[in-house]
């Protein structure tokens, strides 16, 4: 199995483990995709794009508001949830999940996934 | 009691009631400081010129994300979470918290908050 195959499984098995939980991707700081598992109504490149940019100005707005070094953005809408998680190496992990979805237990799935990932990076 | 008093001992009673919990502003949408019960090491206009700029994004990338429209915002750093809540009425709740407090208690008693803050608003 490629690395790629390995990390795209590591990202189904989230989604299939964690309920609520719609779409997930693997990104690089500079806005990349590195691994994908998207619905259908989702642009990979804007996506990339936009998680990186709000991790950038999560990290200057932890700085500027003295929580130090950023690890995690959550964005919560009427319609679910969007979290982005520093997975190390330069890439981060974002996850969508519906409205039903439990933050505690999508946090959890996500921390386990990466660890997953660290090894396959 | 002035309007300004009243938003100002709702924000004292909110950070005497959460542990952890060191800094509280309400901020208008645009950016521009409505109360604030900060620490002496924040500047006012950079802390509400920064909140709104993550709000305006995070609205963005729920959208683009497909979560609807924005309700929150959150960042963690490794010394603790910034949160900002959609108080209504053009203006936003934001609240500063080290890395000991709990991110549910938190939301909880922002919401109440709020609820008071609407009242004045």
């Amino acid at each position: 199995m490629s690395r790629l195959d390995e990390l795209n499984k590591i990202l189904r098995k989230l989604q299939s483990d964690s309920p609520g939980l719609e779409a997930s991707a693997l990104i690089s700081e500079d806005g990349l995709m590195i691994a994908s598992a998207l619905t259908p109504d989702l642009e990979e490149t804007r996506v990339a794009g936009m998680t990186a940019t709000l991790l950038n100005l999560g990290a200057r707005a932890a700085v500027e508001l003295a929580r130090g070094e950023v690890k995690e953005v959550i964005i919560r809408g009427d319609r679910g949830y969007a979290v982005m998680i520093d997975a190390g190496r330069g890439a981060l992990l974002l996850a969508l999940a519906n409205e039903t979805a439990k933050l505690g237990l999508i946090f959890f799935d996500m921390h386990e996934a990466i660890r997953s990932l660290k090894k396959v990076l």
